[in-house]
């Protein structure tokens, strides 16, 4: 588990663009070891903050207009391993453990389990990446 | 490379919820086979049907309001290998060939190559998601 003090992560936090709707980055969750993308989200500067100093991922839900932690009520949570951000910074990414492997509401390891293919869209919840 | 036909393409593209900002979705481009997240940006409907119908990745820039071919002028084009859509439809997941392995404008091969440790922010361009 990756954990800052309150101090260094206020510092990290403030150095962020912050351009998104509701004052957020875009964060991607990415499982640590299998690469897998997990899902996409949104991070306002407190949610950052707390990701930062207690290690448990935190989101700001747009739709709810509220901070969250990942799996509080489904136990899901996602512990962070590591934490990236990008040349225009604007969007994080966030390498975790991913409790239960289910990251999605759906019941998936991957809120990306929908994949296009030519004859239309398949459930696929294998990695993305390779073959 | 993949590449859908028009209808097809349309037809795909139409299953999208544009939520963000300009009318777009999040689309987070990850390396094939390396897994490596590359880099996240915008898509509009008009750059989701054109990526699936050429296989050469195109997004929506926000910043100049205007359709681009990533690598357009860089040379860095990404191929397109697969394409997933998340269980909310506001966001993809693309899977590519980065050629030239360039996808960042600083010169990286990753956009994600700020690494947030304990005594602060170090540039990191190696996989996110290993040790």
């Amino acid at each position: 588990m990756m954990k800052l003090s309150k101090e260094k992560a206020e510092e990290i936090a403030s150095t962020l663009n912050y351009r998104w709707p509701d004052e957020t980055v875009v964060a991607v969750a990415q499982e640590y070891l299998s690469g897998k993308v997990l899902m996409v989200a949104s991070m306002n500067k407190e949610a950052v903050i707390r990701t930062l100093t207690t290690g448990v991922v935190h989101y700001w839900s747009k739709s709810r207009k509220e901070l969250w932690i990942k799996g509080a009520t489904s136990g899901h949570i996602q512990v962070l391993e590591k934490f990236y951000i990008d040349c225009d910074r604007d969007s994080v990414l966030l390498i975790v453990r991913q409790a239960s492997l289910k990251a999605c509401h759906e019941g998936y390891h991957s809120c990306f389990h929908y994949e296009v293919k030519e004859d239309g869209i398949q459930v696929n919840d294998q990695i993305h990446y390779k073959e």
